[in-house]
């Protein structure tokens, strides 16, 4: 039975759900899928880290987190503080990397994730940055190390994209897609047609940890944008960077004009799409009144959708309902197993 | 590189257009999965047979059958006329079974399949009959023979939903789905909408091709009911049978209960759904009011959706768009591709 040694690479709400969730499942992936596995190094950023090559003690791993201490109690040895090397270190098969997102060049997530290829790991992230910014060398280089470098994740959470393309579609051509990719900005229009103020619904958003303090990669588009560009860069086989998308965020849709749609029967979405023109790609992200005809009208708060256009299907479209960081862990869980079974 | 004899038992709608795909992307399978292919064998009901080991010529084949001739012409050598028989003797490595579907059995379509395991060929279908009927049963006989039964048109056509969960998202498990998985039904109750009759709008879906002379497996809802025992055998691991399916048609959806929707903001749509309930699964296929605060509002004409609910996601809908034999046409490629590669 095929027996991995696992490395998390930040131990925030992600990485916290990820340990529950491989915790919760450790039987089932034995029993169906011939996995064993171990964690056997966590890497914070203000939490210490620990290694321990016969496994760690997670359980209280997440209780000294929760507790606000440090990790390193936890530690067989004494791990390298810088990061490069503690991934040299570690030993381990698989990296989970979950650092904080990079939209401007999706550092240091890529030097994490090519040191762990270069180390023989599978690389894997719910990060966006490295995927736009660094997908052609990771994938060639995991490609030329037997690797697997995946990032379900990066997109819509765990629900399957990257996945259901390069599993499931063969063959099949990506002419055009559109969706809701950003859950902030939809969270917050939801919010407003309930007659909140825009300020309310952001402040609503940090108060439940959905945007940051400085909500402005939300609402002015960047996360949609770069999530148009991880797409359009895996799926449709064209880097775009988050600068080629003509973006326009929500700040321009006024409670007034939120009031217009409604009596009109209609909602205002944060429209990302992207379509292919020889060999680039046109893309933007850009506030739109969508009606009750379309599915995208019934997507309300977090939940987020995308609609294919291919050469062989009628149009496609997965949706999310209301992910959290316990989704996004599934999709780490799910690019795991799929990297070694 | 690999190369497989194809076999296509019925060349109707469904295996023309599969034909007539399979020749567009010979060069793509190529390039992309190092696969090559020839059709050596197609079996039809009305319009003869052809053996030829070489390839047989498609266009020509396709030209015979447009003209309503028999394909025998084509032939190298005389092929038996016993479908069982020219399973055994067409020697191909792949067989696409595409004959009329049965509610009641399964069959001839489980014999079909089973007698393509048998003698080492993958067993392809888009046919919901032999995997409510005889799933279990070609399931083990294709893992002893170290072959695929891959059916992912049975349901929504070319889109993938079993793959989806067999590729792509491991140790997730259903508690429950809830669909619209009849376009015949759901195209309808659109036109009724719209303001014809039932009958009018069932003599529109037969000139389309959609439904047949009596339309009764659609309207009644036997053909939803089928796929819904097909998703909770093959993906909830719990065989059921049509007539354990709480089944109501849409023929009491009266033009007035349909005015009274229309004006309430309501659609009436033939709803299929299922939930676990210990170690069985309880299913029904009723007509349900839906709002446009639901994605199944949107869904429109010969559109279909499902929307799945596992321990490990939020809920997770895929929809498919105007389907087409086309689309069904790509299910059965996607399956053979993955099935070899």
């Amino acid at each position: 039975m095929p027996h991995y040694n696992l490395s998390l690479l930040g131990f925030g709400n992600v990485g916290q759900a990820l340990a529950c969730l491989l915790m919760g499942k450790q039987e089932e992936l034995k029993v169906r899928y011939n996995i064993t596995f171990a964690i056997t190094a966590i890497a914070t950023g203000r939490h210490g880290s620990a290694f321990n090559p016969d496994g760690l003690d997670i359980e209280k791993g997440l209780a000294a987190i929760q507790a606000g201490e440090s990790l390193n109690e936890l530690s067989a040895t004494s791990p390298p503080s810088d990061t490069i090397e503690f991934i040299r270190a570690c030993g381990a098969d698989v990296l989970f990397e979950n650092t904080p997102v990079s939209y401007t060049d999706g550092q240091p997530a890529i030097d994490h994730l090519r040191t762990a290829l270069e180390n023989g790991m599978h690389a894997i992230t719910a990060n966006k940055g490295p995927v736009v910014h660094g997908y052609q060398g990771l994938k060639a280089l995991a490609e030329e190390k037997g690797r697997k470098f995946y990032f379900e994740s990066a997109v819509m959470d765990g629900a399957p994209i990257f996945s259901v393309f390069r599993e499931t579609l063969p063959a099949a051509n990506i002419k055009s897609f559109k969706g809701i990719l950003n859950s902030t900005t939809n969270l917050i229009l939801s919010r407003m047609e309930a007659g909140e103020s825009f300020d309310q619904a952001v402040a609503y958003a940090q108060s439940k940890g959905i945007t940051e303090t400085d909500p402005s990669g939300d609402v002015d588009g960047w996360d949609a944008a770069v999530k148009v560009c991880a797409l359009a860069t895996v799926l449709m086989g064209t880097p775009i960077k988050p600068d080629m998308v003509a973006r326009t965020g929500i700040r321009e849709v006024s409670p007034e004009k939120i009031t217009q749609a409604t009596a009109a029967g209609k909602r205002w979405k944060l429209m990302c799409s992207a379509y292919k023109e020889g060999d680039t790609v046109i893309a933007k992200v850009v506030p739109e009144m969508v009606g009750a005809e379309t599915p995208f009208y019934s997507i309300d708060g977090t939940t987020s959708i995308v609609e294919f256009e291919t050469d062989v299907l009628g149009k496609l479209s997965i949706i999310e309902t209301d992910p959290s960081p316990d989704t996004t862990a599934y999709g780490l869980l799910a690019d795991f197993v799929n990297a070694v079974r």
